[in-house]
């Protein structure tokens, strides 16, 4: 094999940042395990029906076809086979082919690659790893799972050493409600105007708004300010609430969508305050999504994309009258990493899991330094034997290549010794009783930002 | 979307076999970072000339191509895509990729699916997860690594409450020993025939030596007795060494195999006792291995196959002059898993991280469960809130249904209660302090088997 090059779009990472992937997923993990989520893995590959089942025909799907599928197509082919884009259409497809065994509300974690042919550039990538969590009912789906899923979501990326996140918040009956109390009864259409106003400007949509929707001009004008309303961090609900009374529409299912919009921003100002905020501009497919929706930036980072999005959808997954309404958000690990990585914002402090690298005086001896790391693995102490007999500083800067903090150096007749290799400290311990102190056990995530001037 | 079906050789698993999935993983992965294995996660996909480039050509591969290829191919597309079939290859393109930022001897562990177009049948899947471990050093391996690698699974495979294992290791020197002592130079014309023992029986293999490859009869009795020797559990290499020395044949390759064999099978003893054991009848693709080879088969299920499998290679990559020898192995996680499901051999006491369901007395009090939760969740133990004010009884069987063992009954007075729902032990609890007994914190896996009656 002569020495291959980099796939665009199909990212992997060196030591150093391949612990961070997995420091950042165990994390994640944790958090949602804490939260009662329980594991799930599906295949990666649906039949293509499945993945164009949802009018998600702008994803770029790979497709399978086997390399010797001239000798013969093996029994149970049926339809072609693709390859997964997200994990929301795999877990449908798994809810309504299981939904006789499992019970609800179905609470599942799933962290596993997904692929797209898209046109990679930073942040996007055809093949990325997610952390998703849904809360699926059956037929219904209490509103406060919706609060529940947006403070886990905030939990577990504020467990994280990041730089600060924002998480913007809305909810699909604000829009819909303030559209309906307007008198306009395609809200639909109204949407897919406003959606442009990042690329066109309140201008050009207020004029859409009038010729093409035949809107007044005051409608119009309420609806560019309604699509900028948005609260600041560690204010809570009131002033977004404020900014839409004064518009002075009104309308039953605009009320109940600003009511669960406020109790999702005031749980989440309690427990993990100044993280989110309401902002009535996120719209996040509004066709697909039916309540909570939100999304989540790096700030000062934004151009990124959001790196944890979400939110409620009744229709999931149906079976004749069965119905299966979600609440989920994804966490993108991949832009993650890569950004925090790439931009130099977090970093593990080794890229072993290793605590202790055990000298080896002369091969001789290697069985000595062998049950120096048996003792020391017993306890739970990650543990490597040194690979060779060469001079000991060698054997040290083995352990620092890597960031082992810990040699001990073995001595037959009891008198072991280990040395912290960062302070040079090296004092006598026992095989049998020695502890490394609690932060050097594991790797451990650290930001690496230089600390704000104030 | 109608009801889907399964797809077959794409297992996926019920909540509680998903979580034996993710206990045995975690399980491996606990051993494999306790010897300082660390992790990486590389790319599902590589150039199809990569995946044939090891002359692997048997292997059923999925190529990939885009739905939407007719829009023009991206930058960066060249050679086709196919989906890897093993987790070695892939590392073989990492290493000779990356050499100059890894650090040697470079030590990884990775969990990951490969996929295999191959017809489906029981522990034969088309997308299956594996666990790996490897050592690959940099123009040269030292043997001691060959005995870690051998100790590391047998000690991964030991930690799980498996049926008993049978570990059977072999060397490849040693057969090569063997017949270049009988005087045979084309030692891989005998290996082919032999390899054919098990299908055709020792006459045939016998007829085939002395008549193609013009052995005397004597050489290819001793060829047919050599490789039917192996040991028995917990007798140590001895017995092994004795048949082989009755056959009467010296070469100094011969000598070097079984003394790395004695090495193994004495240190594992050791380790391990009762778990390796040497076989000469073991061969693993001896065109690909150099020194050491083995293969694992939990006792009475042998038709299952190997659910782990490895050994050295001394040709894993090569860029020019520079070579990058390994030992590795690899367990079949999915093959395992499938097995012990399946035929009822190992479960986990709950399908959820959950220990703790906090009730909800009416709804109106959800927000006294959750800081229950939180109280709880803060000191580390997995705690759901109920998802309705349901009866109690019904909450019970919520958490029944699941395998929690607690359920929280709050009291804003401050009159907590906690029933165990296993003895139905009801008592008073303080949130900030309970905790649920060591073995109830998270799920755990158990030997389901029947005791042996003796």
């Amino acid at each position: 094999m002569s020495r291959p090059r980099a796939l665009s779009g199909f990212p992997e990472w060196l030591p150093a940042a391949q612990v961070v992937e997995q420091l950042v997923t165990d994390s994640l993990r944790a958090t949602f395990e804490l939260h009662g989520f329980a594991p799930l893995r599906t295949r990666a590959v649906e039949p293509v029906p499945v993945l164009l089942g949802k009018g998600e025909t702008d994803k770029e799907i790979y497709l399978l076809h086997r390399l010797q599928a001239d000798e013969g197509v093996a029994p149970g082919d049926g339809a072609a086979l693709g390859l997964h884009f997200d994990l929301t259409v795999p877990l449908a497809r798994y809810v309504l082919e299981n939904a006789g065994h499992l019970a609800f509300p179905y609470r599942r974690y799933q962290v596993q690659a997904v692929w797209r042919g898209e046109r990679p550039q930073e942040g996007r990538y055809r093949e990325f790893v997610q952390a998703d969590i849904d809360i699926v009912g059956d037929g219904s789906l209490p509103f406060h799972h919706e609060v529940e899923v947006a403070l886990v979501a905030a939990e577990a990326l504020s467990s994280l050493p990041l730089p600060p996140i924002r998480m913007r918040v809305n909810n699909r009956k604000v829009a819909e409600g303030f559209y309906l109390g307007l008198g306009v009864l395609d809200s639909g259409a109204v949407l897919r105007v406003m959606d442009k106003l990042d690329k066109i400007g309140p201008a050009q949509v207020t004029t859409l708004l009038v010729e093409d929707l035949g809107m007044s001009s005051a409608q119009a004008d309420a609806c560019v300010v309604f699509a900028g309303v948005h609260g600041q961090p560690g204010t809570g609900p009131g002033p977004v609430l404020d900014d839409v009374a004064a518009l002075g529409v009104q309308h039953p299912l605009l009320t109940e969508g600003l009511d669960e919009l406020a109790r999702v921003v005031e749980a989440a100002e309690q427990a993990v305050p100044g993280v989110l905020v309401p902002d009535l501009s996120i719209a996040r497919g509004l066709d697909y999504y039916t309540g909570t929706v939100f999304e989540t930036h790096l700030v000062g980072h934004e151009g990124l994309g959001s790196i944890c999005s979400g939110g409620r959808y009744d229709e999931l997954a149906r079976d004749g009258e069965r119905s299966f309404p979600g609440v989920g958000i994804s966490v993108g690990v991949t832009r993650l990493v890569g950004a925090v990585v790439g931009r130099n914002l977090m970093a593990a402090d080794r890229s072993v899991p290793t605590a202790v690298l055990v000298a080896v005086v002369d091969e001789q001896q290697r069985r000595e330094s062998d049950s120096v790391a048996t003792a020391l693995r017993r306890r739970g102490i990650c543990t490597e034997v040194s690979p060779s007999d060469a001079k000991l500083g060698k054997q040290i800067r083995y352990a620092d290549r890597r960031g082992i903090p810990f040699v001990w150096f073995p001595d037959p007749s009891g008198q072991d010794q280990v040395k912290d290799i960062r302070s040079g400290d090296q004092r006598p311990a026992e095989r049998d009783t020695w502890t490394p102190p609690p932060a050097d056990r594991a790797p451990t995530l650290h930001s690496t930002r230089p600390k704000e001037s104030s």
